[in-house]
């Protein structure tokens, strides 16, 4: 039986900023990601969102990002190994204490935004945020950008990975994703974006923006919950997975 | 036998910016608290003050602060009880990252300045810190002014708590501390403030600014590293308690 | 003829949050009051709302708060004189940059939230915003609540006031706020409200909670644009001083 | 007569944070570039620190840095063009207010740290600093890394700029300077380093790492004054420069 998981980053609220439809996104997707306070989120938000994680049944993982809040994270910012490493571990803690005091593990680590896109092209900084992840709880899933640097400095130091895929993005021929800023980067038409990802899911397949069929893993679907279509494309693109016979389930049921 | 816990506040560098001789004053304590990175210290900082106390053998706490980098934590901050109750969480389980990741256990928790002050006096916001504490870990012992609501609220949700009494400050006969913008508040006399500690500590009692004798518990004292003459006061402390027959031990081997 | 100004704080949205119907609530007001980049707003946000401001011919006026992003500056902060001082200061410069850019002036300050409420009850923190402004600017006009320290601070040091009054809220007999933990706190008729204010601005007297009428003197009237709801008040009270026979006009104007 | 104008970076204590030793160094200068409170400095070290610039009659500069105290604005952060112009108008614009208070004028503007290495080598991001000064005010001088893009985008926006040399840094046939990587960056040798500069403001000349001797514009001289050896070797630098005819005096008096 193919199994799948849906994650979303959520918890990105923060003081008297609300963000994001969490509490209609969460009923459908198997994992969160839970922003930490540092791109995005706070302590009071943290801890709303694990009870609401936790309601839902969804497993939770740590979603750290750069020092950047005015910036949302996005930016690329020069952290040298050290820092990234000591960056991911704090946000990580400062998760786990939200989960543990609901008696929940953290299921996995998932670097946002700069952090997430300079880490999955720059071995060095994969390593450092690998070492860190695998030095604070080696039991802790990667979920990185399939065949990313991450996901090769997760397996190198120990930890079982996350091999992480858009519906609604296209891929070079190198597995990479097509930068934002190119013409066809994005996949407008949702039936060709579920057709995608059941096919990634089901024939480990996807066809890049050059026309060649490439391999991609498929081991969790990032979908987003920031307005009602974005909710009502989680809807779609789950009945559809389940329709063919693909079972949603959080990562650490398969990994 | 006598036994006491020397406590300092460590790790509250930030960036470039160094601040405190903690490589000296560690040498010389039994337990030490270290920043969160909200009202001083980094995750940095952190990593390398959580490795400096292992490497000394010291004890670690948790030191969190009010959100309040500017002020160095030190100014009232008008929080909910909630709000506390999940500031205290998120530096608790940031801390814990860096202690986890060296394999120790974090022994205590002491809320720094203004929230340490706060809490000394407000039955509800100290009840919110000993809430968060124990719902993180039950085993954390809840470090707070002597016989303040601090202590109270520890007791009555079930931590073990450290009595910490100052050996530079006067004492009401009440048993709280002496404002530090009355005369006489500061006890600068080296000799009188080692003579004062020894008494709390032996016999559970100090003279309070008005005269008469006040039962005081002694579980830890407050010790500074701020510059090298506060240094040579913890020499001084510690080897005038060691003449007098007091262990210098970890709150945790006596609580 | 009988004029008052209709204020409303904007500006309020920080990075990748957006914050408040500034494009709609801007059209019906005559004062802006814009976030300086401390409990909310930013560089980028205040470039965006001194332009909307300007081209909705609105009066721009400095909004600062204190350095409490996380409590959108509405936490109580102890700070001393000196630092209220140098915090009004630095928010004023900074807002100053964007409107000088394009070539207006800044007609007024309005302290925030906690800052906003601790100024108008505490005569030497309302003092040293005053001294602020007036040493920025002694042009520049202090806006704060009616008869409050602050307005008293003001004249005191030579700047012109603008007494602030509320439409939805409850006035005790000595002309503070009712606060907003009584009953009967907010009035929450719409009519009953328009009425309160028409007569504040013709008659200068309110019926305060206990009975009695006081006397209140009405500048300046702040509303909000958090909602389609709040902004539809906005448009309301608008029209009903207009058809009173009141002109809707920025403080400079009459003041 | 030569001239040339001594500046140092200024005013980066922040909070409880102590750096620099301001008092000393001011006094050998003519420009100080003040930090803004974003990479370091806060409103009350701003105040300070222009009341002593003012007291020793030194220039006062923005010295505005990207908003990433944790790395003391040293990192480079993928701004855009539109952030990087709000960003130093926000700055200006705070430091303008304390100046304004005390009744001077700012005279110049040197971004800080990344800012400035980014902006030195991007020609979009100087012209958006460049444009933004230019906006905030036409007259203020933009202090820029010699002969980069910052000059280059200073001069085409109609401003007026400062070539920034730098006594103890190797530069590279094209006038850049040596990566502090690299072996040989740093000129060590107190005698040498005086000599270049020397050189450099009298014949225009400096010999590059590669031996060769290249063109090289000196109109400020940046120093240091972090530590006493650094404020001895200020002393020196100005002596060894009267010694040879050259005066010190402010940028604007000669630009």
């Amino acid at each position: 039986m193919y199994k799948v998981d849906l994650n979303s980053d959520v918890g990105e609220s923060f003081g008297n900023y609300k963000l994001g439809l969490d509490e209609e996104v969460v009923k459908y997707i198997s994992s969160a990601n839970i922003a930490c306070g540092w791109h995005a989120g706070d302590a009071m938000v943290m801890d709303k969102t694990v009870k609401l994680a936790i309601k839902e049944n969804v497993s939770i993982g740590a979603h750290p990002g750069f020092p950047d809040l005015m910036g949302f994270g996005r930016r690329d910012l020069k952290v040298t190994k050290a820092e990234a490493k000591n960056y991911i571990k704090y946000q990580i803690g400062a998760l786990w204490a939200f989960a543990q005091s609901k008696g929940v593990k953290l299921q996995h680590v998932k670097p946002h935004g700069g952090f997430y896109n300079m880490a999955a092209k720059d071995a060095e900084l994969a390593m450092a945020i690998a070492e860190a992840i695998y030095e604070v709880d080696k039991d802790l899933i990667l979920m990185g950008l399939a065949n990313s640097e991450m996901i090769k400095a997760g397996k190198e130091v120990g930890l079982k990975v996350a091999n992480e895929v858009f519906a609604d993005r296209a891929y070079n021929a190198d597995g990479t994703l097509v930068s934002r800023t190119k013409e066809g980067s994005m996949i407008h038409d949702t039936e060709l974006a579920i057709s995608r990802v059941v096919r990634m899911v089901k024939e480990g397949k996807v066809t890049a923006i050059t026309g060649e069929d490439i391999d991609i893993k498929a081991d969790s679907i990032c979908v987003h919950g920031d307005n009602p279509q974005a909710v009502d494309f989680v809807k779609s693109i789950r009945k559809a997975l389940e329709d063919e016979g693909v079972q949603i389930v959080s990562i650490k049921e398969f990994i």
